[in-house]
Order: structure tokens, then sequence, then C-alpha cells
């Protein structure tokens, strides 16, 4: 293979010849073979976005020379636009707060400035990537506003896939509404309810839910470019302070503004904390709707077996029939990853030391899944699943009608003791609570219809 | 022991002739017997305050006798002001929902009232645990939100801690204003900062949590009084329905609004799982607070040193004159345990079925842990600690002097390759940055000694 | 309140005349008042044993008088034997690893042994917390052997608990192996099974943790006694180091050894992990054959209904004659409650730094809470269900007439293909697989009865 | 795109002519798009050694014609010297308990085994997926079975990774054994050790997570094959299940047997949450060992200093000549996410519901990156850490002469109090100890010149 030699303070390192990464990038790609993953897309896009609107700012400032600025300008605008992504080499879990997946930014763009300029990638004379691209940055800005770009990015797909989720539980709501059933309290059958209404409940969680998220993302729109190494922004020009937020927010259409304490802003993640709680809540949220939807539906024959899931693959690579609750578990799946992923989450920003928490990078790597995760099982959970759920009507009827919750209704008129006797009764004997009021003698039957009137009683 | 004879659906139980609590109690503290410990106070309070409403609200719907009405009433308020708490005897883990706390609720109230009207304890025929004092309502509406009127009475402490805690750092940062210190990333010596900036960042940063926790408790002002068993109103009278949140607003003076979705109220605990995480989010910001702390008072002689804790206790059973930094410590095992119940808490959420979630009282157990030990910690913080903190302005100056961070401000001048050449002569010489650059004749020491001046850099 | 002064290094403190703890601890408890519990007893009798064997092994090698000597190990006798818990006063969530425990202990045996030796409390010339009671010790090797000998004090009766619930789940698996019944993945009708084999499953699965635990607890008989301050045996006579760990295994009964290396077991908590994650993975599978049971007895009319677990208490307090699974709902909140301490020890053992870990504290809170809740769901899940149990055989044959599960049986006779073909039609028409194979002409009805037996196919 | 039509009980689905894979992968992929990751390769090997072994064992049996089994088995050869790894092409996260998985093997393995006896992809009347690839298998059996197979390869690399740093770390404790410095309890100065016993201290660690991670594995070697749907053996001929495992031992070189309880060895995963949390003690220890390394290189000029670690790459993109501690610093990340990996798998063990986890699919891809982690970051911290690790012989020097903690060595003589009072009064005056005793007249220098030695502290 052919290569070119480049050098950092470690030493020189052999590059391959048409690589757009340099010595950096490299180096860190061997430090750190932790995942073999590759940095996100939408990771990779943030940055180029930083640097590019750095690059403005500092051209604004007449810190930087029009032609390079241009040429880091259209270098961005290409990886923005997809290319040149297989250039960032480095392991999304890496050592160093994020310096290397910078770097990996700061040598690509550079490298391809440079050719844009006409010259030879490696001659960092004509770009370089720490004094030009990195210009008025340090990773510690750079790394964390990148990652509430990506966020930012992100969470509206997200989002969107659960406002179709809200949108498919509440067209079912409507669609059951006039289905009656038993409801049930810790597995065991309780009092009457319409299955219209657990719809309902769900899409209500799923609003909240919808509404946490978005209040978090709002903590992403703060941000600490400018604040350079520590906060202080040393070797940032007031000029480029004073701009650079403006013009990162018309880079990325985002409505970004400055960090009141920038000292704080670069050194503590718990805006990312929120994050992923909002997001841990919604997945621990789509579980337990999962897992009712594989409760309703138990069966065929030997469950509850009040809803129908759409059939969407073999249940059984042996069980001939067999169809399976596939969708719902894979949302239940997603959210247990999504907890898991919280947890790694919190232990990196519990871990930040003084001016810097150097555990970014694992945190990024898990909230990004987070985020793409959650999207996704929202996704199929609509098309897959919710959707097409059909209800068993006659058997909703037959297994409110064999209950006896409606004892419940006796209640104000006999009591809690008598009422309990009844019900025992007509499950001991399996006769039907009205008529054993009745031969009772404690309520008579034209009373009792009222009363007992399931459809009442929802 | 001197006994009465209560039953229940299950059998009879001899119950202690004094106790105020019946049967269901007793069954249940044999059902659940594993912590040992008892029902939260605060929890038992809010127990009151429901049964005080809703036996208004009943006695106002003319559902209820109004001298029954009045006892119950009585009762409530004893409780309410701290008595009879002792005849709360099951174990805040338990199964059932809750049944059993609201049942001791029950009879302890209708026990009272029984005794203020004339009666024997027992004699239910005057006042019946279910059909006066638990009338209109059941354990699924009652019992989460006394949970939620609990966490609005404990919040309001644990959040006036922080915000004194926030004072005490905002103090500090004014206090240590004028102290330039070498600032650290990754323990490793980076660019000059001041020390009132690292506490200004602290202060930052508590501010946001309790931002957050103010956020989060508003979502425990949205309750399911009225919706009974599963959220339809069984049994409950609409007049009640319509009164019930009201007049609970008058007795607790919280500003409460029922759920537009009872079904969903009654069974989803998502926004316990909200104040959960935000408690989390801020023990894990504590921490890292409490880290930094640990780390700049290390020593005394072969650590860092840049400030000192107020001594407050010996260090060590065996070491003489040590002193350690223990509030720090104790602050830091608050949150490592607070991150243990916010994983529990995710669990009992996820885990609920159907129409109930049966697994609230672990939900609240360790809820109200977090809130009350993170209280507790922020105040011992600042009390016996951040407020003594003092710092050694000559270490501070003499480790700034030392490194050579400030090689840093020299990249716009002469970049980053020749800085760092520059910085790495001075590491290994020990000879002073400004004297090695002027040496090589790259700059002028007038121009030197703006560039590097320390001050200027924060 | 008469009070004695009594100073320490931070300075003096009045502490109550009749106290037996002295100046230390009363500093511990105004320094920590987070969780407003007390020590664990069985840690106070572990400290006790420990200052005993201490007492006896510096008496032995000459170290100390031996009235002093008898004095102190009698007073530790009176601990053991369950007197003056009242007096260690201390959180047990505390700053500074274990000292103030560890003080509280030597200051209430100090000042109990002055009684004995006919001194008064507080004159510490006679006997002193430190220079006798701590003798040749520190709260570093003393604490983290306390814990240790508290796990190995506490874990018998858990186990014992668990093989009693290991014994009680086979006694089912016999009284029920000859129920055939419908098994279910994926909550989906699967093939038929015996009830008893079910029960199997769970033995089985108790029977692994149970030795998982075992040989976690083995661990804990490695100590660190002899180390001292951090491994190092400063302070510690030679002949003392060599008999300590000998004499502590006389006292406590248990086959103690001591650590090869004294600094790592010193400073590392991975033993106490390792524990825990056999709780923890203990707690998952209680909290799965929980889960099992709960859906099994679900109903008792809209449900599974298998089984009937023992009713134990009113269910509900509005919904007469509703009986609840509380006991496995206990269980898995006992489950979720060890699976957050699990976490809480996770981030503490992680967070240890150099020679100490300062957060042994939380650990040990949560790790003792996680053995006595776990024993005790154990015990009540075995007394209050397990052993409780019956089965509904004719539901049990009902439902298994109604599934087409049997139609697996034919996949080696016809293939996959037309077995899934069969299965739905059967699913679809409601007849019997039998029927439909025979009508087809695929095979003969002699044949299918044999092929067709759910007796045969368990 | 030329395609084939293949249909299965949903329907009929088109799929790429030239594809290995069939239509249940092709439905399977669509219904899960979640992670967009691949199966793990070593988990494709593991799937065709067991259909490997699976078709040997159903021809020996007479109950598959030899060329079908010989093509089977030739395919499989060709997936396990890693052909065909491509054509699995379903989600790692997926509903369904791994049905997709093993299907997309089945699919694949026929399609090649029909290429291979002459036919054409898709014609299942040569090589059925189900009733030849799956003959005699369940997913429920292979899926888990393959798990542990994966484990079992995977481990031995983790293992041997872990066993280097236990090599490179005593070798450090060798060379470092000389120095001599302070001890640090709880980041403050304690009494002197060597260099040596710190890194001495780290192996012994690392050797005991080893042995449990070797313990965890073995219970790997207990398997499933033979149970089929949910271990009844249904459909298995039993001279199959005789000699299944056997077989799958020979093909795999595992020394595998056989599950007494074939009903829970299918329906438990307990085994892997060991596995998982032997991984998260081990990934504790080592983020334990990585952290102090953090701290003793911290500096390096304000900072502890103590030691270096090899510069392995810039540590910034703004600061020049800084290096950071990367190595370890990804050590802990890869522990933070090993460890929300290990909650993943808690949770997905937890969610079992009677004859089968559904949550299996999650728990592998979890469990599988934790192993794989591991290994890697085991791997970087010896190669590219541990073994460059040099001491600061001086600086060691420096500190422990500028502590007191050889003030401790003084308590056996005069008494803890007094040796506070010398030890606050030197940190005050800067005197040394020693100078300080002999002014006080308590001893003699002589006498000290032993006592205060530090290397015989040590």
């Amino acid at each position: 293979m052919r290569t070119r030699v480049e050098s950092d303070s470690i030493g020189s390192l052999e590059v391959p010849f048409d690589a757009y990464y340099g010595v950096q990038s490299l180096r860190a790609k061997q430090n750190f073979p932790i995942t073999g993953r590759t940095i996100n897309d939408t990771f990779i896009v943030s940055l180029a976005q930083i640097k590019k609107a750095a690059a403005i700012t500092n051209r604004d400032a007449g810190l930087m020379d029009k032609p390079v600025a241009r040429a880091i300008i259209d270098a961005c605008d290409e990886i923005i636009a997809g290319r040149w992504h297989d250039q960032f080499i480095v392991d999304p879990i890496q050592g160093g707060a994020g310096t290397s997946t910078n770097m990996n930014a700061n040598e690509v763009i550079a490298n391809r400035a440079i050719e844009i300029l006409g010259g030879e990638k490696g001659d960092y004379s004509l770009v370089h990537p720490n004094d030009h691209v990195n210009m008025s940055q340090s990773t510690n800005d750079v790394f964390p506003t990148a990652g509430k770009l990506t966020v930012l990015s992100m969470l509206p797909e997200t989002i969107a896939q659960l406002e179709r989720l809200c949108e498919a539980l509440k067209s079912k709501a409507v669609e059951f509404r006039h289905i009656v059933k038993i409801g049930r309290t810790q597995l065991q059958d309780a009092v009457p309810m319409r299955l219209g209404q657990s719809f309902h409940a769900y899409a209500s969680m799923v609003a909240r839910e919808i509404n946490r998220l978005k209040k978090a993302s709002k903590e992403m729109q703060t941000i600490n470019m400018g604040g350079t190494a520590i906060g202080t922004s040393i070797n940032a020009h007031p000029d480029y302070v004073a701009n650079i937020v403006d013009n990162l927010s018309k880079v990325t259409g985002f409505d970004l503004k400055s960090a009141e304490d920038l000292i704080d802003a670069t050194q503590n993640l718990d805006c990312f904390v929120a994050v992923s709680g909002a997001l841990k809540s919604c997945a621990v949220s789509l579980s337990k709707i999962a897992n009712d939807l594989r409760l309703l539906s138990s069966g065929p024959k030997a469950g509850i077996g009040e809803i129908n899931l759409p059939a969407k693959q073999n249940g059984s690579s042996i069980m001939p029939g067999k169809v399976n609750p596939v969708i719902p578990e894979v949302v239940s799946q997603v959210a247990f990853n999504i907890i898991g992923n919280d947890m790694a989450i919190t232990m990196a920003a519990e871990a930040g030391q003084m001016e810097l928490n150097a555990f970014e990078p694992v945190l990024f790597y898990n909230l990004f899944e987070s985020i793409t995760t959650l999207g996704n099982a929202a996704r199929t959970f609509v098309d897959n699943c919710v959707l097409g759920i059909t209800a068993n009507e006659e058997r909703c009827r037959e297994l409110l009608e064999k209950s006896v919750g409606i004892a419940t209704a006796l209640c104000p008129y006999i009591g809690y003791k008598k009422a309990a006797e009844i019900a025992k009764l007509a499950l001991k004997t399996g006769e039907h609570v009205e008529d054993i009021v009745v031969e009772t003698g404690l309520m008579k039957r034209e009373e009792l219809q009222n009363i007992l009137d399931p459809v009442a009683m929802t």
C-alpha cells in the first residue's frame, strides 16, 4: 500500500496515501480497537457543521484567510452532504474525551480542503488540522456541542414515530370504544371497562412521554462553543466568541444559545442525563404497552385472547401455525437495552472530574443508540402491530359474563361484606350474581338490572 | 394479651384489644415480613388527608351521615397531627398494590372514629373501614394519589436544601473569585482559571437540577381520585367525582387537578419515573461536585491541596492527625443509593400490567428514601462542608507556575506544533515557557508578557 | 440532661453522661443525619467479635495487660449477646469508610470495659478506644472484615429459606406430575407438558441459585485482619498478625483465612460485588417464578386459571371477593429492590481509590438489606404461597383440548408446511386436529391416536 | 433486481434471486429494523455447528437421508469456515426468541445444501429449512445453545487478555518493588508503602476476576439440545436425543453435557446472568485500576505524578504538549458500558414467561458486546498502557517526605492522642516528625530512627 508519512508529538506514522484522515486518527484507531464500530453519521455531520460555522466566524473576524476558509467550508459541505464518512475511522468508544473524533474531523477536513486548494494531502502548511480547522476551538467545546446537535437532529424522527404511535393508539381507542370487557388488576378479574379505554390510556401515556422528550431536548440548545479548553475562552478571539453560536444556528437551523456559565457547560453532562432519562421513561412506558398487548392477545385458545395482533411471520421453527407477538417483544427488548444504556450514561456523567468529563464518548455511544432504536421500535410497533390489531368482541363478552367483577357495583347498596359473600358464591357455583342477589331477597331484579349493567359501569 | 376477634373473607383473627388497626392490617403484617420497617410518616399523613377529603365530599354529596363523617374527619385530623402512626403496622414492601396500607389506614381511622362516636373498637357497624372510610374510593386511586401528595410534601424541603447548597457554592464563587489556579482536564494540567469559577460552575449545575426537580414535581399535581378501581369511577357518585379533587386541594393546600384520562392515571407510574429520574440526575451532579472537592482537597501534602475542607471528625482510628473528606464521601454514597433506587423504580414501573401497577409499594419505598436522603445529603454538604471550605491561595499559585498550560496561549501566534515543542521542552527542563520562547527568537518578551499572563487567560 | 465532656482532635463535645458511646460517635451522628436508620445488629455483633479476637490476640502477644483484655472481652461478649446495641448511634450511610462505626464500637466497648474495671465512663486512661480496643487494628481491616462476617452470619438463614422453597417446589412437582396441560411460549399456546414439570423447572433453577450463593459466600472467608491501615500491617506486632485470623475463626466459628495480598484485600470490594451479583441473579429467578405463578393463577374466570394460589387476604378495598396474588407480587418487588441495591453496590465498588474504598458503608447498607429481604421473601413465598398452591386439573385439560399445539407432533410425518395448514384450519374452524388429518386422508386414525396423544408428548 | 418468490404461512414475498436466505429471513428483516447491525459472526458459526451436529445425529439415527445430511454438513462447514455470513440479514435485536435468526440459518443452509445437491435455490423439496435443517430441533433449544457456544468460543480470548494484564501488572510489581511512597486512603496521605505493592494488588484482583469468569463460563457447558420446543423433546427421536450433545461436543471441541432438567434449561437464562455478573465484576475492577492509574499519573506538574503512563497520542486539539491518560479512560468507559449491558441482561432474564424467555436476542446482543469489549479493553490496557508505565522515584520520595503519615508508627509508643498532636504540629510547621518528637523529649532519636523508617513500615 502506498503511504505518506505524518508526524505528531508522539512520533511519525505511515498513513495510506489516499487517506483524508491523518496521523492522529490512525493513532487513535490503534489505541482504541474496542467496539469495531464507527462514528455515528449524524454526529459526523454535526462536527462538519461546527467546523463550517467556526471557519465562517474566524474568517469574518479576520482570523482566517478567505481562501482557506472557503476550502474548509466546502469540505464541510461535502461531509454534511454525506461524503467522506468512511474517512472517520476512530472507534466510538475512545479515551480522551473525544479528541480523537475531533482530530479525525480536523484531519479529514484539512486534507480535503488542501485538495480543494490544489495541494497534496498531508501538506498541512496549506490547511492545518489544529491551526485552521480547529481554530478558536477545543475538543472540549466542539465535542459536547456536536453531541447536542446530533440529539437535536435525531430526536425529531423518534418523536415523529412516537406521535404516529400515539395517533395509532387513539384510532384504536375509537375503533374499540363500544367493546365492553372485564378490566383486570393484578391479573385478576376486576370490573368492566371498554377495550377502547385501554388504548386511550396507552395513547395518553405516550403523549406524556413525547412531552417529556420535547422538554428535555430543549436543554440541547444551550451550547458551550467559544468556551474552548475549559470554558474560559482561551485562544478564542472576542469577535469569534460573540458570533460563533449565531453562525452555528444559521448553519444548522437550530435555535442555539450560548451557556451563561461556560465553565459549567464544558464540564457537566447532566443535560444528557436528562435526555436519557426521558428516553428511558418512554421506553418503560412502551414496554408496559407491549406487555399488555402480549397479555391481551395471549392464546389463541388457552390465553386471554381478547385481541389479535397481526401475524407478521411464522412464530416457530418447530410448531406449525404458531404466531407470536414478535413486535411487542422487540419493543420490550429495545426498552431493556435503553434502560441499560441509561445506566452507562449515568455512570459516565457521574465520573466527570474537574474541568472536563472524559467519558463523553461512551455516553454518546449509548445515547445515540437509545434515540435511534426507540424511534425504530416505535415505527415497527405502529406499522407492524398497532394498526393491524383487531378485537375479539365475542371473547370479550364471554369473559366479562363469566367473571363476577360486577359484584363491586353492589357495595353502595348492600355493603362490602355482603357483596363479597355473593361474589364468592357466584364464583363457586357459577350462578349469576344477579340471580343470587334476587334469591337472597336483598334487592329486586328491576333495581339490579340497572346497577349490574356492565356498560353503565364503564 | 387481651384480644378481640375480627374476621374478613379469609377467616377470623385475634387482634390486640387496644389496637386501632384490624384484621386486614394484621394479616398483611403476617404476609409481608420483608424489611422490618414501617410506612413513611408523611405517607400516613397523606392517606389521612385523602380520607378526610373523601369524607367531606361524601358527606356533602349526601352519601354519608354527618356524624360519621365528622368522626372520620376528626380521626384523620389526629393522624395528620402525628397521632396513631404506630398503628400503621404493615411493611412498606408489600404485595397487593397498596391495599394493605390503604386498609391499615381505613381500619385505624374507622376504629378511632368509632371511639369518637362512643363505640367499641371493632364494632364496624358504626363506622366501617370499607363502606365508610373507603367510601367512593379504591386503593387504586387512593394509593398513587397518596404517593403524589407525599412527594409534594417532601420535595420542598429537599429543594430548599439544594437551594441553600446553590447559594453556598455561589458565595464561595465570590470569595474565591480572585484566586488564579491551573485548570485540569482528564486530571492533567490544562490552562489557567479562577477557583471561583469552579464553584460557580457547581452552583450553575445545582440550579439546573433544582429546575428539573421542580418541573418533574409538577406532574405530581395531577391525580386520579374519583377513578376508583380502574379509572371508570365505578361506585363513585358523580357529585363525589366532581368535588373530591377540589376538596383534597383544600385539605392539603396543593393545587391538584384531575387527570384527563383516569384509566391511564390509575395504571401508569411514569410520572414517578420522571421524578426519580430528576432525583437521580441531581444525585449524579452532587456526586460530581463531591468528587471534585475530594480531589482539590487531596493531600494535605501529597495531593493537590488547593482547598481545605473543614475538619469534621477524626479521620482514622489508627492514623493520628488524619482528616478525611467525610462529607463529600457521604454525598457520593447517597448518590449511589439513589441511582440504585432509580433502577428499582424503573423496574417497578415497567412491570405494570393492564389496569393496575401492582408494584407501587416498592416504588414508593425507594422514591421516598431518595427524596429524604438527597435533602439530608445536601444539608450536611452545606453545613458541614461547603460553607467551611477555605482556599490555599499560595498552593494554587505554586502549581499554576509549575505547570506549562500557559503554552496554549502561544498557539494563535506560533502555531500548535511549535507551541507543543516549547511545552515539552519546558516540562523536560523545568525552564519557564516565556524564557524558552524568547530564546528561540520566535517572539519578544514584551509581547509575551501580555500573552502569557495567566490572569488574562481566565 | 446530665453530660460529660469529651474531646478529640476537632475539639470537645458534651456527651450524655450515661452514654457508652463517646465524642467521635456523637460527632459522626451529627455529620451524617442521612437515613435515620441504625447499624445492622448482626454487623454490631461482628464488630464485637473482631474486637474480642483482637483483645485475645494482643493479650497473648503480650501487648495488652490481662485485666484490660479481660474487660474488653467481657464487654464484647455482652454486645455479642445483644446488649448495648442502642449505643450504636451512627447512621449506616456515613462518610469515612466506616471509621465512625468502628469508633462507635471502640467507644462503647471502651466505656463498658472501663465500667467493668470499676472506672467512670469517659476515663479513657483505663481503657482507650484507640489505643486499647482498636489496638493493632485499623478501620480499614476491621470494617470490611466485619462486613464479611456479617454476610457469613446472615446468608445461611437466607439459603435455608431458599432450600425450603426448592423443596416446596419439588413437592408440588410430584403432586402435579400427572396433570397434563398446554405449555406456552411467548404467551402463545405451544405443546403439551405436565404441570409438575413447570414446578420442577422452578426447583431446578432455585437449586442452581443456591449453589451460586454458596460459592460466592466462600469468598467472604478471606479477610484482611492484620493488614491495618492499608495492608502493610503498620502498627501490628508480628505475633498479632500471625494469630488474629485464627483467633477470629475461634470466636466466630467460621473457617477464616488471611488474604495472601493484604494490600489488595484492604482496598478492593469485588468479593462483595460477587455476593451481590449472586443475590441479584437469585432475585431475578424468584421474580420469574413469581410472574409465572401470577400468570397461571390469573382469572379466576377471565384468565388462565390453571392453578390457585392460597387466598391470604382481601384483595381489594373496593372489589368484594377479589383475591390477588399478593405473595408473588411481594417477591417480585423484593427482586426489583435487590436489583437496585446491586447497582448501588456496583457503583460503590467502582469508586474505590488507591489504598481504600471509602464507600463501604453504602455498599453494606444495600448488601445486608438484599440478604435479609431475599430470605424474608423466600420464607413468605414458601409458607404463604407455594405450599398452598392447588391445581385446576379440569381447566388444564379444557385449555389443552382447545389448543392446537398437538399439531406439532405431525411434522415428522407430514412436514412442517402441511402441519401448519392443518393447525390453521383447526384454529379457524374449531374442528379437532385429528379429524382434519383423517379427512385429508394424509394419515389414518389409528396411527394418529398414538402420535397425537398429549400425554406421550410430555 | 431478479427475484424468486417464496411463501410461508403469512403469504408470499419476492426474495433476491441469488440470496441464500429466504422468505422468513426477509420478513424478519422487515419486521425488526432496529439497530442496523448484523448477527455476531461467532454466533453464526455456533449455529452452523449445531446444524451440523444435528444433521450428523439425525442421519445416524436413520432420520435423514445421507445425501441430504452430507449437503447440510458441507454447507455448515462452509459457514464455520467464514463463508455466507453476509446472508445473515436479520437484526440482532428481534422479537420471537430467536426464531428469525434460527430460520435465517436454516434457510441459508438449506439453499446452500440445495445448491450442493445441484438444485436451484428456493426448491425446498430437496432440502427444507424446517423439515431437514431444523429436524429434531426448535429455536428454543438451538438459540440458547448457540448463545452458550458463542460465549465458550469468545471468552477464552477475553480471559487470555486478562491474564496478560495480570502478568503485566505483576511484572510492574517486581519492577517497582523498591520504590517507597506514601499510601493514600480517601485521597488523603496515609502511611508508607511500596509502589510495587500497588501493582501487585491490582494483579491480585485481576486474578480473582479471571477465576470468577472461568467458573461462570463452566455453566455454559450445560445445554438443552434435544429438548426442542419446551424441553419435553417433542418431535425428537430418542436416538437423536441420546446423541446430539455428544455429537455437538465433537463438532465444537467443547465438553458439553445435557441439562438434567430440560424444561428448566429451555426457559431460564440465569446462567447468562451469572456470566454477565462476572463480566460486570471484572469491569468494575478494571475501572478501579484505571482510575488509580489516572490519579497516580495526574499532573505532570500540578498533580500526584508518581508514575508516567506512556504517551500514546496528542492529548488535546488546543493544548499543545498535553498528554492524557487515554487508555485508562477507555477502560473505564468500557466498564460503564458493560455495567449498562448487565442491566439490560438482568431485565431480559427477569422478563421470561412460562416455557420460554422471549428476550434472549437482546440478552445476547449485550452479552457478546460485553465479552468482546472487555477483552479489547484489556488488550489495549496491557499493550498501550501498563507495559509502558514508568515510575517517578524521586517524586515518590519527595511526597513521602513531605507527608506526616509516618506519625502513625508512633502510636504504639506514645499513644494515638499524642501522636495526633505531633502530626498536626508537623503539618502546621513543616517541621519533621522525628525532630518534633525528640524536642518534646518523648523518645530518643536513635529509637525513633528505627520506628520512623518508612521502608520498615511497608
